[in-house]
């Protein structure tokens, strides 16, 4: 028996059965992703376990469901009937912050937050910044590719990671990628594993690169009547040279949600607000980023520095996701199209709320293209869930046709593996079936997701 | 006959069996690399020609070795007995700029100068600037994942890397990654693709992503009686929150060999200079690493913003090179170390030289921890080049032994293959090959780079 087998080589603490427990790792926070019951969870506290662990799963033939957090929206983590879940949870060293070299080493269940605050002890700043921050961990970032709203300037998780200690799909516990600034020794098998959701290797450690901290962020808003103005205006300032540090769009969906919560009166003054920051010490680049709004036709725009100022200008967006959980379980969508057709997609995305009767709010990041429509269902009802999925499709389907992606920065897992088909074609999804059956041969890393395995819906 | 079947989908011109110019593309620019005798060159034009050639290499099972312009330094590019050599030098269409979205689509021949100066008149900048800008291929630049003075600041040929079209080892024409600012629809092929030096697939066109145009850059130099002095330099301006846009050491043996050529009495001056550049706009920054090559001991330190001034200042790097050449073949060597470092590393590169009685000059990109020794040995002196290679072999084994990395930005090549296998470990080899085998299945992808097939020496 597998879970015998797993008390001979691992603490009984590691070892979790209660069906409770099991319950809340099964699935992550995706809306409408399948999940099945696992035989067992596993949450080991070291790189060797973690390793005697796959060994295991290899020799019953068993799957493992890595996970983080649980945190992700599209199925990654999600458990498969009787497999292992492998919770990285209890690994939470912050091992290493070295300031001169500007790198971390940690383990992968240390939160995002967390490495944040010990990096800023140090002068020291780790930018990837996921909604997710405050719970999501540095493994599950690493695992889905994590993006966040200062991407637009900084890049995504992807750019941070130097190596990784992974154990691989015949157990080995290895070493990829490395420390130092610079190095072309080998492929880039460090890159490989990121965003690759548990499906290549098993994260047991990650080496990232980290930024001086920088100066504090303006903050600046402006409220349009059209999605289409707030576009020129986003526009406008790429035009102007300046790459800010934040660049978030709230539609009228949204501004509706958060009223009829907060009575704010955003909806009333406007039909779509900007919002955006710059962390260019002096303050001109938000003038001119609120110079931008304006010409762009925004009704009203402002600037602030203030903390407590900027979170009020900030309270659209961030009051916009809990609105809408209101008014009943909500899927977020992901996809990410060329930055000056988000108006169109946006108009796209409309149309599809209202051919397929379903409500469809939006946040975007507007400055990289990466659009969160948020699919409203209520619980229950199996013909608005039907309508939502056709309004999901179609909009995977409008986001592939501007020349976009199915998935901006949350990851294939489940819920995007039709997509993905459509995007990639059979060339490239034959070539990522090449590389998953030569870096896990026994098929036992996370299987069905991303590729390998029947598409589930 | 292969070449028959060549003629039979190809235009004539396309192929070259004139043995002066097969000598010519037989190999790059890395001294010491062996190589043999191609059965025939193709210089494709168009994609669909590319993938013609690759069909009927994996016909006849012939090796196909891609190639740009040739400037390579690990042998990455050199030819296998009677295999196909495969010029990208014909395709060097800049097929799209785009100010809006910030990219460019270009074929892999276009001259990396030529793709910056595109760039400029339109107001954007494609960063990655290895020294052979002037001659190397963007294909080539993303096959090696070319590095340069810039990266410091602005990261390497990979960073910039948006998307690919390749043909594979099965011979299909497939598009990898994306157009999009984000995207993590599926494995990072793309990324796997750059710095695999041809080895997994043939690049046909590169999609990049581009910055807007930047300050013109301030100049720094200062003149320092030691490396360490100059490593407290460089640790001084990293410990003042600085990433400047370029920071290169020149050491005494370079200047000496400038003195000898040029007769500008730097050596005279200083053991070790310390060239910086700041983009930041106002010049302060600039200023602050003036105040910090002067507290670290800098015997004279200076800027400037006029560019014939800081040509001037720049000269003991630029005339390094050529001044060197004068003494015999230079091999150039590429480890990176942790950036505090590199004087210790610079001591061993002393040591290594003294034990094995070579001359070992050195420039380093000492902000990113990259050096460069540059090994002289006297043509048709088989004991002097007995005795470099042992230094050679020395230099990995410190680089390695410090924590650093075999190959900064330079790649594996045959030259660092030895090294890479030290690096990596048998684990980490296997997935190598498992990646390589799934790949390219037929082995006809520039076999013997990088991993498979046996080391040369």
């Amino acid at each position: 028996m597998l879970i015998d087998d797993l008390h001979t080589v691992l603490p009984d603490d590691r070892i979790v059965r209660d069906p409770d427990v099991l319950r809340s790792y099964a699935h992550d926070e995706a809306e409408w992703a399948p999940y099945g019951e696992p035989a067992v969870l596993v949450r080991p506290r070291t790189a060797d376990e973690v390793q005697a662990i796959v060994r295991q799963c290899l020799k019953h033939g068993t799957p493992v469901v890595p996970r983080g957090a649980g945190t992700g929206l599209s199925g990654g983590a999600n458990a498969l009937g009787g497999c292992v879940v492998l919770a990285t949870d209890r690994m939470t060293a912050v091992k290493e912050i070295d300031p001169v070299e500007r790198l971390a080493v940690v383990e992968p269940g240390v939160v995002n937050d967390d490495l944040r605050a010990a990096c800023a002890e140090h002068g020291l700043w780790y930018p990837p910044d996921p909604a997710s921050s405050p719970w999501s961990t540095i493994g599950g970032n690493v695992a889905t590719n994590a993006g966040g709203v200062c991407c637009v300037k900084y890049g995504v998780t992807r750019d941070y990671v130097l190596g990784l200690q992974i154990v691989t799909g015949t157990g080995e516990l290895v070493r990829l990628g490395r420390r130092t600034a610079k190095g072309v020794a080998g492929y880039d098998l460090a890159g490989l594993m990121v965003g690759s959701e548990g499906t290549l290797g098993v994260i047991t450690e990650i080496t990232v690169r980290l930024r001086a901290k920088r100066a504090p962020e303006a903050t600046v808003a402006g409220y349009f009547d059209s999605t289409v103005a707030a576009g020129e205006a986003a526009a406008a300032i790429r035009a102007a040279g300046i790459v800010p540090s934040a660049l978030e769009l709230v539609d009228r969906h949204c501004l509706a949600a958060v009223d009829a919560w907060k009575n704010m009166g955003l909806s009333a003054d406007a039909n779509v607000v900007l919002l955006g920051r710059s962390d260019v010490p002096g303050g001109q680049e938000a003038a001119v980023m609120v110079e931008c709004f304006e010409k762009a036709g925004a009704t009203w725009a402002a600037q602030s520095t203030d903390e407590a100022e900027a979170d009020a200008l900030f309270a659209a967006r961030r009051l916009a996701y809990p609105a809408l959980e209101r008014l009943g379980p909500v899927l977020t969508e992901d996809v990410c199209v060329p930055t000056h057709l988000v108006p169109e997609m946006l108009a796209r995305i409309d149309l599809a709320a209202q051919r397929h009767n379903t409500q469809i709010a939006n946040i975007a990041h507007i400055g990289d293209g990466n659009l969160h429509p948020l699919l409203i269902t209520p619980s229950g009802d199996d013909d608005a869930q039907r309508r939502a999925q056709a309004a999901f499709d179609d909009i995977v389907a409008d986001a592939l046709e501007l020349g976009g992606t199915v998935t901006g920065e949350h990851g294939v897992g489940l819920l995007k593996r039709p997509g993905l088909e459509k995007e990639l074609g059979p060339a490239v999804l034959d070539l990522h079936r090449a590389v998953k059956n030569a870096l896990d041969p026994h098929g036992i890393l996370n299987p069905g997701k991303v590729v390998g395995g029947p598409v589930q819906r």
